[in-house]
């Protein structure tokens, strides 16, 4: 297992930790200036973000910083009520894979959907297997497009209590069985993002790690869970401040041979994205190397 | 599968569900007289609401009005820091299993626990996969009294968001394993309490209440998950009212031969507990009929 303690080259900032400071939207550009007077190699950014500041100049921005991609955030949203919606939304998978490439990302990773609706409180079907069916479905579709490019997508299992509105792929097990299904040759075209925030839980966890492997696991993303969550979205912990043992966990994922960066993704409406960014960078960068 | 829309002869009021009316705690023995003026035939009462009024006058209470129960609430939070918490948990099962008996339950819910500690903010540990052999332990002990007086334990999985502070047993899938290490003559002593708002986003979840099947099936529980769902706990939705396919999960378990009841357990701080119980108890009749 690699030695985070000395210092944090393997440390990535996905770019939603810090997408407010001191409660308000803080662009893309100086995020990345942050990150750069950090030495921080690595970002995770997202396309709302990019896209408010552009494509060319983040990717030149990046460039000159010499700081590199963990993953882009996010293709996915399949599920749609009608077939007009299906379509939009493989048309967006293609454009979030070409901004990819543009970023030389190392995958594209998907929040798959779930009830389309359901984030707006109306859900417009309530039969989560037909939401599976289309996700099945759109990365298929979307696989096509990404194998001719070279873009691996990288689907992320999202905690259960998102499965209504946010992704109906809720256990790693079930996002190796849709791998092996679409891609059973394993050829680095499809594989997973494991955020421990939404799979820390699963009594089946190190088993599916080890079932992944190095071929599967494409990004890693870290955190921590509170007591007690106050928010089902955005109440993450900063690593060391809740009860994950990201150690061990690490240790079962560096097992199967995996040696990317460890992204901090950190989603706090009610404590970090209050503080100045900062604060929030300086901390992650230190419990990187006490808690990671 | 049954045809509820006639009656609510099946209907189980858990008494979580109108433990405040307009907002105040109400006492067991008027809830059962609200219970018992509408023709309802069973109850799931909760530990505390019994101790406040007394083991016996509530006992009384229901023989005289005919109504029994679909469960007793609850047993369980087996995990401790130390020898004299995992003694103490499992004398306090033992209680909870002779006050079952004495309310003739036809089984005690375990709500197996997690992280001691970690419901007040204060993990003992975090070794999770510790908690569980806490839980498998707690269980095993436990088992052989049930087994002695004839109290069925019934596991509750619960939802993966309550994995830290409430209960490390978290899919149907996980309480199966555990019933088949422990009972594997599948005996009726030790089942499973399936509540549909824990369980509902599992991708396994027809396959393994197949799994279940009617020997280890021991309750059925039911309300809806709401978008947004804005807390972790009491934040459940009326059934209809969410996104849940009640009726195709019934019709999954009824297909096991499960022909008991259906108990609706409503934890809602926010709006079902600020309202009247009489009104809150006439929509949990009318919607048996038409949404369960």
């Amino acid at each position: 297992m690699r030695d985070f303690s000395k210092g944090h080259e393997w440390l990535s900032i996905n770019t939603a930790t810090v997408r407010k400071q001191l409660g308000a939207e803080v662009p893309l550009d100086r995020i990345i200036d942050q990150c750069a007077e950090r030495g921080i190699r690595a970002i995770s950014p997202w396309r709302d973000q990019v896209a408010a500041v552009g494509l060319d100049p983040i990717a030149a921005q990046l460039k000159a910083h010499g700081i590199g991609l963990s993953g882009y955030c996010r293709g996915g949203f399949f599920p749609a009520p009608d077939a007009a919606g299906l379509k939009a939304a493989l048309d967006d998978n293609r454009r979030a894979i070409d901004e990819a490439k543009t970023l030389n990302a190392p995958c594209l990773v998907l929040v798959v959907g779930a009830l389309p609706g359901a984030l707006d409180g109306k859900a417009a079907y309530k039969d989560l297997g037909r939401a599976r069916h289309e996700v099945r479905d759109g990365i298929a579709a979307t696989l096509d497009y990404a194998r001719e490019v070279g873009m691996p997508l990288a689907i992320e299992p999202l905690h259960p209590m998102q499965a209504a509105d946010r992704a109906c792929i809720n256990t790693l097990e079930q996002a190796l069985d849709l791998c092996d299904e679409l891609d059973a040759q394993k050829t680095g075209a499809l594989g997973v993002a494991l955020d421990i925030y939404h799979v820390w839980w699963d009594p089946k966890l190190q088993q599916q790690i080890v079932r992944a492997g190095q071929e599967r696991l494409l990004a890693y993303h870290v955190c921590d869970w509170l007591t007690p969550t106050r928010d089902l979205l955005s109440d993450r912990g900063m690593m060391g401040d809740g009860v994950v043992e990201l150690k061990k966990i690490r240790g079962w994922i560096e097992a199967t041979g995996f040696a990317g960066f460890s992204e901090v993704e950190i989603f706090s409406n009610l404590d970090w994205w209050q503080r100045p960014g900062a604060e929030t960078l300086d901390v992650c960068i230190s419990r990187h190397k006490t808690a990671v």
